[in-house]
């Protein structure tokens, strides 16, 4: 594979060439424009591309891929850089293919309720917009505020509203794609249900951009709910919080949000956030945010209601309702901004382990027996509801890279728990570069490879965002 | 590619193989039993295997596999039989491997709403054993009484609860699968959300039995709706029904079955189905069936309510309001029936376009003029909430064959005019044999090229049902 020198050493021929096609402008190799690209929210990673281009549209990349692919140049399409796993990171040098600028909303088409978009919108940006028009696109990962919807969907994001309405993959109806190779295409329909050939849209969600790079999208919209209500509900163990989240759902309901956040993350972020609405006291282990929504009040106070009540049988103390949109809006402040405090406060390294629900009080009580064997200070919080828990790990002197002697054992038993669970690696943030190496605890032989002749039908020269979630086989 | 005379050619050394594997008593050659698998509820298509073999286990198959590989024979997996698009016929002879046998609901996980099950249950016994535990599985296609689980994998059948519920893609967590050269494996983990490689589980579902042998599958499952509320609303125009169905999703309402049938097929159907509680009026175009679900009575009747007054705007006619369980019911067998009613009366080629919801009036508009040039007579029903539109055509001397040049162009100009309203052929059928010759008008050549790719890089010998869906390129 040719690297960073691959463009370096033609260097007058080929970026003169990738600005006639998207422009002087947008093509950058000063140090400067390199470093900012180097990096995501990741921890301790840092790679640099030799050139970034910032394209316009779908022809400019489908011309710049054919160049890199005739030159075997690799390519890292990147979305916001708000990534966990480092999957935007062009940790092989050469182009980085920046979406920043495509960052239009095509078309709201509220007979439909459908979106078509460009990949570098904001998501909370499209989520505002249709919002206006009474439309509702749910999947709200913490960073919506900064992240790309493109980016969204190379990781198959998710976040609080999943556990009611889905993650990105329920949403994206039809993509448009460039190939590596250069040709540009639509993968499906417009359609709500489609039996037509292979599921080549959903195949590209949660690829990590290292099939093709996504040019259009076109996603589903539900009409937005009404009325939620939102309460954060203290226990005294770790366990009967887990245990009470299982309990709901078999009791048929269905919360729009069904959070957990342990004590100590609880009280990590709330030195970060002014918090006078959540009382946070030492003997009470966890806490669970439980939204509900819909279009009639009274039966979601009713809803509500029933829910706290089944909540007593597992020990919960005091539960404290959200008053108004201000105490909603502080609750979820508080929520949304525990991976950055907790990370700020030195629990660098973090999973985003998935087992199904029930099993979740089984794997706290894993991470917790691992984080004595291995000398790691342990935090937990996340999705509960979706049986998504983001573990957050701490140990003095050491920081997450890919071979840090400290992590690697620590991690290999936490995955292979996860998987005895019927769980898995990722459920939100994706393998990208951090978690490959453990790839093969979920996947025997046959599935990656699988994996890697997929890869190699759509990028056969592997140029594409080439060594993330596997190496090929 | 070895075909009939392939198996015959060695018949003492593989079929004494095959029987060694499987077991004497589940090794057929003889006329009757290749006679029953040589045709499903596709009109006029009648092949016939060399040989039938009804496995027990995963490993019977993947051993099965291997030979089959090695001698480059035809293997056509087979659910019931129960297919409309031709998918489970062995066009090619060799094997047909019938999945009657592995017909066990092998776990249902009550503290996750989860089923694991093998692929030869019958939907509707799937779905009444979860529903004593008060579970859910909502996909219902209109032979759910004898089509298999295994089946709904292969074409991702919806039925009308799609509208609300998702079809069968939305279902599926984790399948174990036989490859084509025998190797078993899972796709995925029993997880609500997943970031874990490239989504392999969605790549198998409505892949047509191309790519792998379906042999577990674990679904996710709701808890039962305790309430549902069924009317019947006839409209004087097809497209002010098909108008009213957009406004009631724009309303924010969201039935759990919202199904169009026109008044030819609601006549024929009455001929078949002793239906007295359904008033059937010459002046009435078409008739809309909606239902709604839930766990609050009341919020159903007022939703039902505020929809009926919503239809009123669309001219409909009075509402036929189903009183109690029997005239649900008895609506329901209506509907169920209208495929196989109209199929009798000599609609025997049937269609299953789908398109974005509110351009069904377009659809039908375009199809009643189709019929008009081509000479057909026209009759159309399905799952309109989902803008999923059988069309049945009738043309006295014209049935379904691959190569009938009075079908042929009528069905390209029907497919282009799907495709210009951004829709697609299939909605929940399938390609199979039949739709085949038209997927180059709904994707171009870099999307079949990929499609081929992925066919290759799962079963490098093209032994496994090919020839379906497309031909390798």
């Amino acid at each position: 594979m040719q690297t960073a020198a691959g463009v370096k050493g033609t260097t007058t021929g080929l970026i003169d060439l990738f600005k006639k096609i998207a422009g002087d402008t947008y093509v950058f190799a000063d140090e400067e424009s390199l470093n900012n690209y180097a990096h995501d929210e990741t921890e301790n990673l840092h790679f640099l591309p030799d050139i970034v281009i910032k394209p316009r549209t779908a022809e400019e990349i489908s011309q710049i891929m054919m160049i890199c692919n005739e030159h075997k140049i690799p390519v890292t399409p990147r979305g916001a850089g708000t990534g966990l796993s480092g999957g935007a990171l062009p940790h092989l040098g050469g182009v980085l293919l920046s979406m920043e600028r495509m960052n239009s909303i095509i078309e709201i088409d509220e007979r439909n309720l459908q979106v078509t978009t460009e990949p570098g919108v904001i998501t909370e940006v499209l989520q505002n917009a249709v919002k206006e028009k009474g439309l509702f696109y749910p999947p709200d990962p913490s960073s919506r505020g900064s992240c790309f919807i493109g980016g969204n969907i190379a990781e198959n994001s998710g976040g609080p509203k999943a556990v009611k309405y889905g993650v990105v993959k329920d949403y994206v109806l039809n993509l448009q794609i460039v190939l590596p190779t250069g040709e540009i295409m639509w993968t499906g329909a417009n359609v709500l249900k489609n039996s037509t050939g292979y599921n080549l849209t959903q195949l590209i969600v949660g690829s990590e951009g290292t099939l093709a790079i996504v040019t259009k999208i076109v996603l589903k919209l539900l009409p937005h709910p009404k009325y939620d209500l939102l309460m954060l509900v203290p226990f005294n163990s770790l366990e009967n919080a887990g245990a009470a989240v299982s309990a709901i759902f078999r009791a048929g309901f269905t919360p729009s949000a069904m959070e957990l956040v342990e004590i100590n993350a609880l009280k990590i972020v709330s030195r970060f956030v002014d918090s006078a609405v959540v009382p946070v006291t030492d003997d009470m282990e966890a806490h669970l945010i439980i939204e509900v929504d819909g279009n009639h009040m009274d039966t979601l106070m009713s809803e509500m209601e029933a829910i706290a009540e089944l909540l007593v049988q597992y020990d919960c103390g005091d539960a404290f309702f959200a008053d108004d949109a201000q105490q909603k809006a502080e609750l979820w402040k508080l929520r949304r901004r525990v991976a950055e405090a907790v990370k700020i406060d030195g629990y660098t390294i973090e999973e985003d382990t998935v087992v199904p629900r029930a099993e979740l009080p089984a794997l706290i009580r894993g991470v917790k027996a691992l984080g004595k064997e291995y000398d790691f200070d342990v935090v937990c919080y996340g999705h509960a509801g979706d049986g998504n828990l983001h573990i957050r790990i701490r140990k003095p002197g050491s920081i997450y890279s890919l071979n840090n002697p400290d992590v690697i054992p620590a991690l290999q038993a936490l995955f292979k728990l996860v998987k005895s669970l019927g769980g898995t690696i990722s459920g939100e943030h994706g393998i990208g570069l951090i978690q490959k190496p453990y790839m093969d605890i979920v996947f025997d032989k046959a599935g990656l490879q699988l994996m890697s002749g997929i890869k190699k039908v759509f990028d056969p020269n592997n140029i594409l965002n080439s060594g993330k979630i596997f190496d090929i086989a």
